[in-house]
C-alpha cells in the first residue's frame, strides 16, 4: 500500500494550523486513575473552541486548498462537530462554506453553525441523502467537498493530536481513540505509530455503531438507526482510505457499551469538572468497562468534544445519582386519610431522606379500595441509607418497597 | 495599620505551595467576551485537585505551622471547599487532621473530606457553633486551628492566585473576585495592588448574603438563613482581618443577584464545558448583570470552585432552557375523549416541538366538565419556535397558552 498520509504530512499539517488551534492540554487524573486501576492521561479536546478535534481536520483541509490555488468556497457534510470546525475556520479564512445538514438536526447546531458564518442547507432524510447533495452542491458551484473523515488532509489535520500526545506522554502504553468515521485514530495511529512504536493504539466503537469492527471483518455496514448518547461516532460505514489505515497501525478495536459512555460522562463532570459529549467520553468508557485490559499501565484517552445536548446531559447527571444508590424510587401503600402522608414524610425527614417527588395511586387492584400507594423519589446518601430508610419505614408498620429503576 | 500580610509574605507562600497545587490556566474566553462586551479572562480554580482555590491557603498555613516546629495535629470547620483542602494536603504530609462540619452538612462532603484522610466530626447546629467547638477540640488536643480566611498565612497561600494572574494578564483592568469571608480577595488585592496599581479591583457578594458589603458600612452582620446557589460565599460575618485588607485594598464591593449566578453556571457549561458551582461563578455574574461598567476593558473572573450538587447542577442547566424558552408549559383544554391527545400530539409532532412532560388535570372548575387540561411541557428551539406551536394549535381550534415559569 502507497502511504496515502505520512508523518511529513502530519507534521506539515500542525505547522498549517499553530496558532488558530489550541494545543490542549493533556494532564494525568489522579481519581480517574485510582477509579480505573492504570495512570490515566486525558487529553482536553472538548476545550477547543467550537469544542471537538474536528477544527484541527477541517482547518488543514482549508489552509491546504488555499496553498494549490484560489479556493471559490467549501462544502460540508455534517450533523455535528465537523460542520463546526469548517464553518468556524472558514469564516476566519473568508472563504464562503456551505453546511449541509441532514433532515431532523436539532435547531440549536443549526444556529451555531450559521452563527460561525457558514450557509446552512438543510435537506436530505439521512447522512447518505445529504452527503449525496452535499457533493452536488459543491460540483455545481466549483466549491471544494471537505470530507468529514475519509480525506489526507483531515486525517493529516487530525494527526496533530497524536503529535501532542507523543510529546505529553511519550511512554504511554496504550493509546485509546473512539473511532466513528476513523478519520481521528488514523492521524493519531500515523503519528503514534511512527514516534511510540512500543504503544499500541486501541479503537473504540458504541457497540451501536459498530461500523469499523465490521469493514475491517468484511461483513456488511450497520443498517440499523439504533439510539446512542455518542452521536458523534454514529457513522453507519466506516471511510474507505481510514478502514486501510485501521487495519494497518491500530492493534484493536473494541466495542463499548452505552451504560459505560453514560457513565464516563457523569463522572467527568463529577471528578474532572468538565463536559464531554458521548462520544468524547467512549475511551474513557473503554476502559472503566475493561480495566483487565489496562491495568498498571499508562493510558492516554482524548476527551474528543464537549457539544452534548444540555437536556441529555442533565438527564446523564441524574441518572448518575439512579446508579449510585442517591435517587431511588420508594412504593408504599397505605390508608387514603388525613394525616398519613404527614406521617410518612416526617419519618423520611428524621432519617435524612430528602423527597424529590410524590405521586398518588389508586387505580391498582392490588390495593383495597381505601388505600393508596405513595410513588416517593428520594434523595439518598446510597444504598446503606436506603436500607436504613426502609427499616425505620418498617419499624413503624409501613411495608414499603424499592422499586427498580432499571 | 500595620501590613498582617505582605507580598513578600504571598512570594513564600508560592514558593512553598509550587508543585503541590496547580498554577490553574488562566485563558480568554472569546465566545463570553462576546456576550459581555469586554475582553474577559477565565482562571480555572475549579481544576484544582479538590476543585478549589481554598488548598493554596490550606497548604500554605499546614508547611508554615511545619516551619515553626513539630505539628501534632490541625484542626478547621468548614462545610466545603476548605475542608477538602485542609482534609487532602494534611493527608499529603502526614500531618493528623480534624474538620468539624456542621449538622446538616450533606453526607458526600462528609465522605469526601472522609476520603481525603481526615477525622470528621459532626457536630454544632450552624457554623457558629461549629466554629467554637473546633477551636475547643484544637485547645483541647494541642492542634493548630486553621481558620478559613482570617488568618495571614491563609490569607498568603490565596494571594498566590493573585500572583498567577498578575503574570497572566498584566495588563488587565478589572479583577472581580468572589467575597465569602474574605481570604480569597484580600490575599488577590495585596497581589494585584502592588503589581498591577492601575488594576481596579471589584469584590462580589450574593445580594442573599451581604456581609462584607455590611461589615465595610460598620452595620450589623447579616442574620438571615437565606437559600442561595453559592454555598461557597454564603458566610454572614466578614473576618476581622480580611475585612481591614478589603477597606484599604478593595476599589468597591458590589451585590449580584442569584439569577445571575444561575445563568453564570449555565454558561460556563454550555459555553466552556467547565462544572462550576455558584459562588465560583459570581465574579462572572456581575460582569454579565453590569456590562456597562466592564465594557471595552479587560477583566479577569476567577472561576473560585467546581463543588456544585449534581442534582442542583442538573436543575440549573434544565433551568437554562426554560430561560431561553427551549423548555415551556403549555395549556391546552380539550374534549376528554378518545384522539383528543392523539391530535394535539400530532400538531406538535409536526411542528418540530418535543413533548417531554403530560398531566391531565380535571379539577378546573373553569373547564367543562367533558373537557380535560393538558399541562404539557415541550422542548422548542426558543421564542419564536413557540409563538409557531401557538399559531398551529390555535389553526386547528384549540386555545392553547404558555404558562409562565418564572
Amino acid at each position: 500500500m502507497v502511504a496515502a498520509v505520512t508523518l511529513a504530512d502530519i507534521r506539515r499539517a500542525a505547522e498549517r494550523i499553530d496558532g488558530a488551534v489550541m494545543q490542549t492540554p493533556c494532564l494525568p487524573s489522579q481519581t480517574l486513575s485510582a477509579i480505573a486501576g492504570c495512570e490515566l492521561w486525558l487529553k482536553f479536546e472538548n476545550l477547543q473552541f467550537t469544542a471537538s478535534f474536528k477544527e484541527r481536520g477541517a482547518l488543514n483541509k482549508l489552509l491546504w486548498l488555499r496553498e494549490q490555488g484560489e479556493v471559490a468556497g467549501v462544502v460540508a457534510m455534517s450533523a455535528g462537530n465537523h460542520a463546526q470546525g469548517v464553518a468556524y475556520h472558514a469564516a476566519r479564512l473568508a472563504i464562503p462554506a456551505t453546511i449541509v445538514m441532514p433532515a431532523g438536526t436539532p435547531m440549536t447546531k443549526i444556529v451555531r453553525t450559521r452563527d460561525h458564518g457558514a450557509t446552512v442547507i438543510v435537506a436530505g432524510d439521512d447522512l447518505d441523502d445529504a452527503f449525496a447533495l452535499a457533493r452536488q452542491q459543491a460540483e455545481a458551484h466549483g466549491h471544494a467537498f471537505i470530507h468529514p473523515y475519509d480525506d489526507p488532509q483531515v486525517i493529516a489535520g487530525q494527526g496533530t493530536l497524536g503529535l501532542e500526545i507523543a510529546a505529553s506522554v511519550p511512554t504511554a502504553d496504550f493509546v485509546v481513540v473512539p473511532i466513528g468515521g476513523g478519520g481521528l485514530i488514523s492521524g493519531i495511529a500515523l503519528a503514534v505509530r511512527a514516534l511510540m512504536p512500543n504503544a499500541r493504539i486501541i479503537g473504540v466503537q458504541s457497540r451501536t455503531y459498530p461500523s469499523m469492527v465490521q469493514a475491517l471483518a468484511e461483513a456488511p455496514a450497520v443498517t440499523a438507526n439504533a439510539m446512542t448518547i455518542a452521536e458523534g461516532i454514529a457513522v453507519k460505514s466506516a471511510g474507505r482510505l481510514t478502514r486501510r489505515i485501521v487495519a494497518d497501525l491500530v492493534d484493536e478495536v473494541l466495542l463499548v457499551e452505552e451504560a459505560s459512555m453514560e457513565r464516563a460522562v457523569a463522572l467527568l463532570q463529577s471528578v474532572e469538572k468538565t463536559v464531554v459529549e458521548g462520544a468524547g467520553a467512549a475511551a474513557l468508557a473503554l476502559i472503566l468497562e475493561q480495566p483487565a485490559r489496562f491495568a498498571g499501565r499508562r493510558v492516554v484517552a482524548p476527551l474528543t468534544g464537549g457539544n452534548i445536548d444540555p437536556r441529555m446531559f442533565a438527564g446523564v447527571i441524574m441518572r448518575d445519582l439512579v446508579r449510585q444508590g442517591q435517587l431511588a424510587r420508594l412504593k408504599v401503600p397505605m390508608p387514603d386519610h388525613p394525616g398519613a402522608l404527614a406521617k410518612l414524610a416526617t419519618i423520611l425527614g428524621n432519617e435524612g431522606a430528602n423527597i424529590v417527588d410524590v405521586e398518588h395511586g389508586r387505580l391498582s387492584l392490588a390495593l383495597n379500595p381505601k388505600g393508596v400507594e405513595l410513588n416517593i423519589v428520594v434523595q439518598l446518601h446510597g444504598c446503606e441509607h436506603g436500607e436504613a430508610v426502609l427499616g425505620a419505614l418498617s419499624a413503624e408498620g409501613f411495608v414499603p418497597q424499592f422499586l427498580p429503576m432499571t
